[in-house]
């Protein structure tokens, strides 16, 4: 355990913490005294109907997603909706490898999946507020991945999906990708097998992954339109230390790790035996799966495979030029598609 | 100066050398006994009017260029052309870093162009054999970017270019791509600052190397549709290590780090005081570009673009599930392709 003042209410509040208490996960092992951190907009209604569930990506935070996708300008819309945003585990600020005490934290914490989530948050929204039904489950990359993993196994619970860039089961490139990310944090030289001082101790790497993600996260349009132009900076590499080098800059390796060893194995077919179509097939919520053009490791043909296994599913593939980090909402006409994609969704 | 066996008679010959003397740098700097090695096959004519020059990638030698583009079975037939094949600066056959002598060699290597590739190949074509007429000049990737430099400098030289994979002008994107390849070298705890004592001291460096190269020289498409089973292996894992590492692992770091910053900097209209169009212009060749379907860094975008500046030039996207590595003709459909594109250019 490590004190990191990026992960903090100052930062990312205001949100609460939910005790899980002792919490069992699906790879063996456990988290002592596992928290979630969440917060909530908005007020539930009487019959309980109007909960919407927004996850995280890797790297985010609810405060990220608040910023970006919330507010009453758009279709999550807290003078309409409940919205409950769920820190990840691994995210920094729900149970990770930095806030756990010895002699569970940091490079001793336990593998946790994406179905451990998920359980964890059903906990929350059931134990803590007595859903039992969610109007939209939301998320984007990773967040989705929680997205899809909901609809799959509480199908019962939940009425609408919306997963944005991202597949339900996790491509073979990505998990190779993933694994590129994950090297440049452990080849640091104040790596130390993951048991650093203060998270700032492996800089080094966090620029380097900072930099793998100037290739992966964007794509070749948004440098050769020098969209970064757009975004106030003065050149390429302004744009990666400014934007990228300063996100990742801040954030703790072992959490990192922590999540991308989920995302790289994220699979809703875990729940068929590795049947991909019935896991699928037991979707009941309307879904409308949304892609980015020109995402690197998430590209349409992977999603319209698995559209094509859900019946009456929806495809919408946003117009940007910004591949993957187009989640970041980096260009003026992004959100509005996503805005009216969900209200398209959200008024059926 | 180090030995590397890797580069030798025995794995890339035969081969020839060509000794420049003392050859001046656009940059600066010269490389005192500056060596081209470089291997021809079949006959010059009398008009010597059939003579192909063929260039090297990033990584690549004449060696593997014969062996995949050149035969009786190809549009590239020795029983027809005289085929020169000429190994780049920094290629490790040619002067290189790792095979120069001190004070000159390794990290004291000083910093070379495309530009200086194509005049020194200049140099043996007319010295060495005469030739002042070239029926064709091909090359993939970074040896595309010699053959776009041969017809913006020597527009009268050359009758048709066939650059594949590759723009006339490096986008930024590449750029930055290409800055994590070297990164993945200069990260290695052996580097010392590129003064190891053999190229294997930098083994994990290399092989961090293949992996960023697993994640941006193929694409999604190759690994959702398991294509490295029709190349013989058991998983995706086993084609990068037996196919990938196996290809960096012998290579030399800093001959890598040269031929790096070259690419990085590719780029015509640097003959033009920076006016792309202008220097395309100036292409009197009968211009035919390839590229390939799905290319995670040479997108036909980027294709598109350069080939709308060239009067008459052809673009032909090639079929392929590999992305950039299609180059090394992964899968069967691809020579075929490749094949038809140069007869046609060849017949005109």
């Amino acid at each position: 355990m490590i004190e990191n003042t990026y992960y903090s209410q100052d930062i990312h509040g205001p949100y609460e913490i939910y005790d899980l208490g002792n919490f069992d996960l699906d790879d063996g092992g456990a988290i002592p005294d596992c928290k979630l951190a969440y917060n909530t907009l908005g007020t539930l209604n009487d019959d309980k109907d109007n909960a919407v569930l927004v996850t995280t990506w890797y790297s985010g935070t609810t405060k990220i997603m608040e910023q970006i996708y919330i507010g009453e300008d758009h279709a999550l819309d807290p003078s309409e909706h409940f919205i409950i945003l769920i820190n990840q585990i691994g995210s920094g600020l729900s149970s990770s490898p930095h806030n756990t005490p010895a002699p569970y934290g940091m490079s001793n914490f336990p593998n946790v999946r994406i179905s451990d989530d998920v359980r964890a948050q059903h906990k929350l929204i059931t134990e803590k507020f007595g859903i039992e039904k969610l109007a939209l489950v939301f998320g984007a990359s990773m967040g989705g991945q929680q997205v899809w993993e909901w609809a799959v196994r509480y199908p019962d619970m939940v009425e609408r999906i919306a997963p944005v860039a991202i597949t339900a089961k996790n491509s073979s490139h990505a998990f190779i990708f993933a694994d590129t990310l994950n090297e440049a944090l452990k080849s640091d030289p104040n790596w130390n097998g993951g048991n650093y001082n203060k998270s700032s101790d492996v800089r080094v790497g966090l620029f380097r992954q900072a930099r793998l993600w100037a290739v992966m996260g964007l794509n070749p349009a948004f440098y050769t339109k020098e969209h970064w132009k757009n975004m106030g900076f003065s050149t390429a590499d302004d744009f990666i230390t400014g934007f990228l080098e300063a996100y990742y800059e801040p954030l703790d390796p072992n959490d990192l790790l922590c999540m991308a060893w989920k995302w790289q194995r994220g699979d809703v077919s875990r729940n068929t035996g590795g049947d991909l179509k019935k896991a699928l097939g037991r979707i009941k919520a309307k879904t409308l799966i949304m892609g980015f053009k020109g995402d690197m490791f998430v590209p349409e043909s992977d999603l319209v495979y698995e559209h094509n296994m859900i019946d009456g599913s929806e495809l919408r593939m946003i117009d940007t030029i910004c591949g993957h980090f187009a989640l970041f909402a980096l260009e003026p006409g992004y959100m509005p598609q996503i805005d009216k994609y969900l209200s398209d969704l959200l008024s059926n």
